[in-house]
């Protein structure tokens, strides 16, 4: 037996906590089909994301949010995690204005693709919340 | 209030001139979804398309659109923008072997599979002009 | 008449050795859509992919599938490729757990999102061979 | 004779005002080698520029600077413009942390080399600062 | 020994004629350093130029060379063979300003940073020859 | 104070223990220039190749850095990371035909150039051996 299973250290229970300060409830659900090929790898994404989102003086939890969102929609084939991210920063207290401000700003840096492939995943996540 | 509205300057009214001209009436429908949550985002895209597709004297609406093919198919992850230059190469006047070929050729630039994805948005889109 | 048909050249033959080395048959089915529009197109593939995967005195099949899945994650918009070669690694005798922690490797090099949406590429993969 | 001259537009004195709130007196020098031979990329620079960042009422210019240096960070081959942006963003106040934050958080999405190479980067931009 | 020898194939000499077509006696001294260590790369690369480059029934050398520039500088990471690539086009009776335009009109699919270090090649190409 | 200073945890420990295994000594000389302004940054790094290079009951050194090796090729901008892990390679028994071999077969997936130029770092790093 080669794969190790998921381990919940401390840095995996900080990481959940700062999952939960985004997404409250994320770690039970994420990564599902993932997870049973792969325990190792969520182990390591949410230690990680722990270990980044709790410097928060640092950076703020917004702060952090908009940057990952200008990463992600830089990347453009994130759509998923964007989608992810663009809640979370919603749930952290950005406006939809920083939101898609944000994404725009990318057309300069990444082209308009990547930026209108971004906004209409805000677009779709804005919606999915109205409804 | 932050959003701004959408402003059909006089550069906006030549950027519809110049979309006219590759994909008539297309304006009208484009980023539907994006123009509710960033209509600043759809006039930017609007005057800067015009801004290079009426520069005809420097490059022909052909050897745009074949330009513009080559980048998109080298991105991988723009495919909905691809779709729509095929088209928008074929109103303008260029043959589908130009097409296929400017897309097949990026296959030694940027790899295989950009090529071959590339090429079946370009399938799907004549298979749709067949319909 | 510009395109030329495909010409089942010696290398050609040479392709679909190779290619039925790691997933029997395929030649048969590959790239049908693209076939039409692009015959050129997937008799470079082919060829091009024997010149490669003939080579098994500088790198076994098992090796040179391993790199190839990590090119492919890195890449991110080429899942369709990286679902046959996880599919083609199982073929030549690579353990899930290889596939899995290459995939999970290339987070460090190329961000989780990479990584993620090849693992759940995996995961299906996986899946619909137990089905 | 098909390449126009630079026109100094009122769009583009806006972007010049946009570029000096950034770094002073920049337009003056910026992209000399390729002002001559493209001068309309130049002026479609600066108007560009000018009409995001002078947007201030959806975006302060420190939040932009930020999510310009985490997605330049991400696509890794544009280093000459992430050192300009971050001086620009120690210019309009941004802390050095805030910088080093950003493009750190970069290593989860894009993978440590865009964040290593984006943090060598910074690091020459506040050595050069220093001396 | 596993490195097989760069072996001068019918389809090799083919490569070579393509090659002195856009870039003449390129092929002796093109990849010297890879040459060494990877014979079969040049190989594969020689006959791959010549499997695309002589279909000029398909797309002219004009055309290929300006769908080729397209695509190298929407990469970003690949300005040695950009910097070949224009001056190739040249070669071939391209227009600098055709040449210039084709990277200007990356900045809108790719972004600013990859069309204007793909201007500031095109700038050093132009200048060397100048000199 | 916001940035906290390197911690040199058990995963630490670790990390340096697996670093040592493909690049002896290295921790005390790597990222000298970014450890300065940004410690947590090399820490996460130094824990997170701890992580994945000590799970060699997954994936042997070797196989692990030919993937890595597959990877850094495919980005094209990670050229310092490649050259470090060309010569890891070699450190834990890679031959040079293994290495030239994989990042040969990256130009079918993510283009000549990307091969091209991994290819020229692995002969700098060879010929800086040789020296």
């Amino acid at each position: 037996m080669t794969q190790s299973k998921l381990v919940k250290t401390q840095r995996y229970e900080a990481g959940v906590l700062a999952l939960n300060k985004v997404s409250p409830g994320i770690e039970e659900t994420m990564m599902n089909s993932v997870e049973h090929i792969a325990p190792f790898f969520k182990q390591y994404v949410v230690e990680s994301f722990g270990d980044f989102f709790s410097r928060e003086q640092a950076l703020s939890l917004q702060q952090r949010e908009l940057a990952v969102i200008a990463s992600l929609s830089t990347l453009g084939h994130a759509q998923p995690q964007l989608q992810f991210h663009i809640q979370a920063a919603l749930n952290v207290g950005c406006s939809r204005t920083e939101i898609t401000e944000v994404i725009s700003t990318v057309a300069l840096y990444a082209g308009v693709p990547a930026a209108l492939n971004g906004l209409r995943t805000a677009a779709d996540t804005f919606k999915s919340i109205e409804e």
